[in-house]
């Protein structure tokens, strides 16, 4: 077991420190929904602010009912006595790799913190690729492998876990995809850890969403949130659907819960039971959302490609992850520091999400471009045309500016004459 | 490691499903404070309610200096650098115990956390009784002697853990055991955890109180948080003082944090921050609070001590702590299942927090019998004479009738008659 600070806490500290110093630098790095909360969950968290008790570790009994719903909503029928709630799908999942023991399988890339966590918990993550074009599932045939080699020289693997849709890629795994990794589950008895967070926030809701939940149900866990659909990121509220009949794991969890957390803050559950029940003015909400993450992901989408970046198209969330290795201006590390010194573009490196360091791939979030006051991002989410509003066009335009300075040539110029900061002149 | 259920949920689970079903038990096993939450704080809460960004991982600015303010008034001049906020003080003790590694000393008994949390992160805990007539800090020359073995045998014991005042025992440990323990401490160069949740509900606030950190500030790391003084158990709210220096562990508990729960729930933050600063309203709800519990606690110690129980005066907080051996009805897993199915009066029992399992001591928590409903827990808080109100008399009246029927001889004939869990007659 490792403590270390995260390589996204410490690159998030950095921007921060340059933007306190005046320095202007564009925050792609942080996956903050950046979008004002609704008034009725204020509305909510007023009303609940007299429950002060701890109440049960699953979660208020009005809460797990209100998850319940809202995956039956979904086509997964599902006992409220299978939902267990968090400070956080983050906590959830922690508790969950906690609960499970052994060693994990995770895509490659994927999201920071389900390595870190099973660190923390003395589980070796084997990092599988996703089959190409695809993001957040590991290709099954490969997991298959890599199991069955791992469990030969005799370590003990019990879980795969899926990001659907993907962060840092942005991409939702195809329905097969997600059938042959349930297969394999099934072959190999894996529990199989599905983060489905970002699922309300797919840009094209006719795409066809499949949770392994769908194909395995005896051996998924989902667990999402409203930190990134309800932009709650900051009120500390998951939920967990186990599987049925999983009550030795509903043990485990909530004995970890319990000895962590205790649960969500009461006046939060709150708020969120009325959440997932879909009322009419969040779903609206939900997808107004989901299209501003849409369009404005799109658009970055198109500056890198104009650059010549490998870019998977962005199905989901309001990730995307470019591939910058045509510059060859070295790995993902380097091409994080070119980006933030010179070019005043704050972005993860792809190393940081597992990835292989030696290719140029980051991690851009597009949230923190829709504007600073709450009035700017209101009114992003309500515009027909996000994209022409000033702040976004700025945003956008320096962003284009900051990359289309990045050839090899001119980079190695731009660092001959140091850090170039200051806001650019706008031009085409 | 292990992960099992809690003796502690599983008891108050039983004492739950009882009385749903109907029994009229007394709960005495509970670590809540029983009052209503201060109506400042629930305004401060509902101002609060657009902050939805996740924040910084230690905590907002605001919170953190206001804590830095409270340690400071309390003669401890706090950097609020220093600070780390967590999700009650809980998850705040969890990130201490797996930041610092290594085997920890604890009390014997304590907290029944302590050594759950420890038991999760592969740490060993050493159990070390309080010299005779105290609670909450291990015997510093018996603790010089069992770090000295342990680490002859090759174990790394990198801290101890005090609680002032105590829980379970309600004890507080004399200045002289604690500068002795600093002492110990410092000599065999352990980190000390010095958890205050109870410091504001000390019953007489002249008697001397010393904090490891007042005679160790290099080693001493302070934990405290709202859910005993305040009563906002449910709203997860703790803060920790590092030592002066403690960087390194300072990043290595943000990176626990960041992994596992990011930040209190930000709407959280804002009114702790007000509670912090110690407002006169705020203060005086406390004065109020601590009155009541020592007048209850007292009310129990002295029913307890009618039936030859002996049992410590308890000094802080709501708990008392009896042994019941001399009635020779078994160990603490026996007299407390006699207490709750003859008696209707549900307690935990001592081996829960690592005490002997032979003596029959229990842990008894006097706040859940300050009323049902928020109108009966406000009276009682204002009360000149709680004990005079009726459902406060009502409740010490059938924990009288209980305990006085506790005699080897009508226990057994109760047990030949089966459960007596219907209101017992009033008498004397």
């Amino acid at each position: 077991m490792s403590v270390t600070l995260s390589a996204t806490l410490a690159a998030n500290e950095d921007i921060e420190r340059r933007r306190r110093a005046g320095e202007r630098v564009l925050h792609l790095a942080f996956g903050e929904a950046g979008l004002p909360v609704h008034p009725a969950l204020r509305d909510r968290l007023a009303a609940a602010s007299e429950r002060n008790g701890y109440g049960p570790v699953a979660g208020a009994s009005g809460l797990r009912a209100a998850a319940a719903g809202y995956w039956t909503r979904r086509g997964l029928v599902t006992d409220p006595e299978l939902v267990v709630c968090g400070p956080g799908s983050k906590s959830l999942l922690y508790g969950l790799i906690l609960a499970i023991g052994g060693d994990i399988v995770l895509p490659m890339p994927s999201w920071v913190s389900y390595a870190a966590q099973a660190d923390l918990v003395g589980s070796r993550p084997i990092l599988v690729p996703a089959p190409p074009g695809e993001g957040g599932v590991p290709d099954p045939d490969l997991v298959a492998a890599q199991v069955r080699q791992a469990r030969a020289e005799g370590r003990t693997v019990n879980s795969v876990l899926v990001t659907l849709p993907d962060n840092p890629t942005g991409r939702l795994a195809t329905p097969e995809t997600v059938r042959r990794l349930a297969e394999v589950a099934r072959d190999l008895d894996l529990t199989i850890i599905s983060d489905e967070i970002y699922r309300d926030l797919m840009h094209d809701p006719d795409v066809p969403y499949t949770s392994p939940a769908d194909v395995a149900p005896e051996r998924t866990v989902i667990t999402t949130g409203l930190s990134k659909s309800l932009a709650l990121g900051g009120w500390r509220i998951g939920v967990a659907r186990l599987p049925e009949g999983a009550h030795s794991l509903r043990q485990r969890v909530l004995a970890v819960a319990s000895e962590i957390w205790s649960a969500p803050a009461a006046p939060v559950q709150e708020a969120a039971a009325y959440a997932f029940g879909d009322p009419y003015e969040l779903t609206e909400r939900i997808e107004l959302s989901r299209r501003l993450h849409g369009t404005v992901a799109r658009a970055v989408h198109d500056r890198f490609a104009e650059i010549g970046a490998s870019v998977p198209t962005p199905q989901g969330g309001f990730y995307l992850y470019p591939d910058l290795s045509h510059l060859r201006l070295g790995g993902s590390t380097e091409i994080t520091k070119i980006l933030l010194e010179e070019h005043g573009i704050g972005v993860l490196p792809g190393h940081a999400f597992g990835d292989d360091p030696s290719a140029a791939r980051v991690r851009v979030a597009v949230s923190l471009l829709y504007g600073e006051t709450t009035e700017e991002r209101l009114a992003a989410l309500t515009s027909p045309d996000p994209l022409s509003l000033p702040w976004i066009a700025a945003n956008l335009e320096f962003l284009s500016t900051g990359l289309s300075r990045l050839s090899p040539v001119r980079s190695r110029t731009a660092r001959e004459r140091g850090p170039a900061l200051v806001p650019l002149p706008c031009h085409g």
